[in-house]
């Protein structure tokens, strides 16, 4: 640390990122949700010799071709949709526009954990509500709460959902707040709140490519709400960084949203490998939290959380386990391919036969 | 804007990128500085279907290859190098974490505009120091001011620099204070104070891809400091928005070190074109403020800045105004190729004839 550094961020502790190791080949690699699938053949296509000449040009910080096309696929308009770097951007700016000295946070306590490093970077007073003890998360404690809320659905890392109507309810009881929807992972089975967001002034969905899309690397998150919300998202993003979508990722995603079918086709098969998962698992005795994400939390009475994730990782397979003390028995695992997560339940047999 | 924006955003009025016209194709383009030349051989072929297909994976939020690369490149260590996505990215974090309540700021009255943005997205005291009558900064107004000093050097849009000893008695001057030299434009004749960074621990120096290495549209900065600044820059990155630079950009970036001569060269044809287009400019009775940037700040008592500018876009050919009074006599233009020039020369030869 400098002793430039204001004081405001000298005790500010970042996010962790998920291991990327530097032999990642060697890997089967299971730790950071991304799509065990490639971009759809025309991204590959998209990217020619021509657009990659053009990185000489600034990109279109409007994004307008694909926030139209992004618009016709959600059945929106181009004014409801917000494009920036990742979805993560989007969310560091929820939490720099929409809370503050005015307007407290909340969200759940075990969830994405970026939320409370967010929380502190922005001096934000959050509240941080438990989760029941299944890991669910009881709507009713987000009712009337006064609060900006933020909550992911499915929930990181359980996996678990609020229904529609559930979160409607938390919408319709705070009108004068922003609920704000992180659905990183709702492709996988869940429901979207996205048909909401025509209905109430107050309601913000967060997706992103990185999961569903299999563009992890390509930095691209997007929102969906009423103009007014997306005006204000769009007045910060052009007070910090307008330019912060590259071309060859707008080019790239361009052509994923007019291959729609074959990433929701990628989506049933990484639910048929979940459920698959799920069953060998529970038959080995784990406790798997019922998922509708593109992973699973999981836990054995047999192995620690952490032993696991070691012995797993000796044997180059990767998954995530968190330290922190309520979730240390469990570990964080992506649904892969089947061959992937064949690999990863022979490998969990072998260890638990050696304990 | 929503209910919702907390109000110490809703005053803000964000940054205005200069034109990106739909129809590019059709226009001369010398409004936004960026390369007329396409980036180097080894950029095209470093994006492969392969790296493609791998934009399912997360980029690596370390940088680590390219942070080498450019620390070969530069003479320094990896540790002294900070990347970022763009170095707009960089400077708004420069604004965030090293200005505040307890630290005021400074940079000059005339400059890129976007530090007054940043002073009051972060409700930074700024002090904007008047240049001299000639445009050209007075080293001596930064001398001990206790403030954090941001510097464009060259300076936009005025293309003039301060030397290299100017640059070191500011930082001399200013143990206790940050000084940003903002190095957007120093390939095309300045000299960089990287070496300075080296001697001082109260120097960070920020550079782009997006100018003369041909990236504008691939988001790519970079500053180079003491280890414990850069330290500072990733800490809050970290905190914000770790994968920020995609794995495309990256690729690219380390083919296009790997290539420096090229684009070097390619600043010396800026250069020289550069001195094509002053001289042509002064023979038509142009006051052409000496530039060592890939652009030139021009005014002709023969017809008004803003007319010149609507004129020439008449005839397809974008070039910078500002509205701002003290320079709203003035045009911004960036320099291009030889024919492009000509093609420009040519325009404004016609359009004085006509008034």
């Amino acid at each position: 640390m400098s002793k430039f550094l204001i004081s405001k961020y000298t005790g500010l502790e970042a996010y962790t990122p998920g291991e990327q190791p530097r032999d990642m080949e060697q890997f089967i690699k299971l730790n950071t949700n991304e799509s065990p699938f490639p971009p759809s053949p025309g991204v590959i296509s998209a990217i020619t010799g021509e657009e990659i000449e053009k990185l000489r040009l600034y990109c279109d910080p409007d994004c307008i071709l694909l926030s139209k096309k992004l618009a016709d696929l959600y059945g929106v308009a181009p004014e409801n949709i917000f494009l920036s770097n990742g979805s993560d951007d989007i969310l560091n700016f929820v939490f720099m526009s929409f809370c503050g000295d005015e307007v407290k946070a909340a969200f759940p306590e075990i969830s994405y954990g970026f939320y409370k490093v967010y929380a502190q970077l922005h001096q934000v007073d959050a509240l941080q509500i438990p989760l029941r003890e299944d890991f669910s998360i009881d709507f009713r404690d987000y009712c009337g709460l006064n609060r900006t809320i933020i909550i992911a659905n499915p929930n990181a890392p359980t996996g678990m959902t609020l229904s529609i109507e559930e979160i409607e309810e938390i919408v319709k009881t705070n009108p004068d707040n922003l609920v704000v929807i992180d659905e990183a992972y709702v492709d996988f089975g869940a429901e979207s709140a996205v048909k909401l967001t025509k209905i109430y002034s107050n309601l913000l969905v967060v997706q992103t490519f990185s999961k569903s899309r299999s563009m992890a690397g390509a930095r691209l998150g997007f929102a969906i709400g009423p103009k007014e919300i997306i005006e204000d998202l769009n007045k910060i993003k052009y007070s910090t960084n307008p330019y912060n979508i590259n071309r060859l990722t707008q080019a790239a995603a361009c052509a994923a949203v007019d291959e729609n079918d074959y990433y929701m086709e990628k989506c049933k098969i990484i639910m048929q490998n979940r459920d698959y998962t799920v069953k060998a698992l529970e038959n080995l005795g784990f406790k798997v939290v019922p998922s509708k994400a593109n992973f699973i939390f999981v836990k054995s009475d047999k192995i620690d959380g952490e032993k696991l994730y070691l012995k797993l990782k000796d044997r180059k397979i990767l998954i995530r386990h968190f330290s922190s003390e309520k979730i240390s028995q469990y570990n964080r695992v992506t649904i892969g391919t089947e061959k992937q997560m064949q690999a990863f339940i022979n490998a969990v047999e072998e260890i638990l036969r050696e304990v």
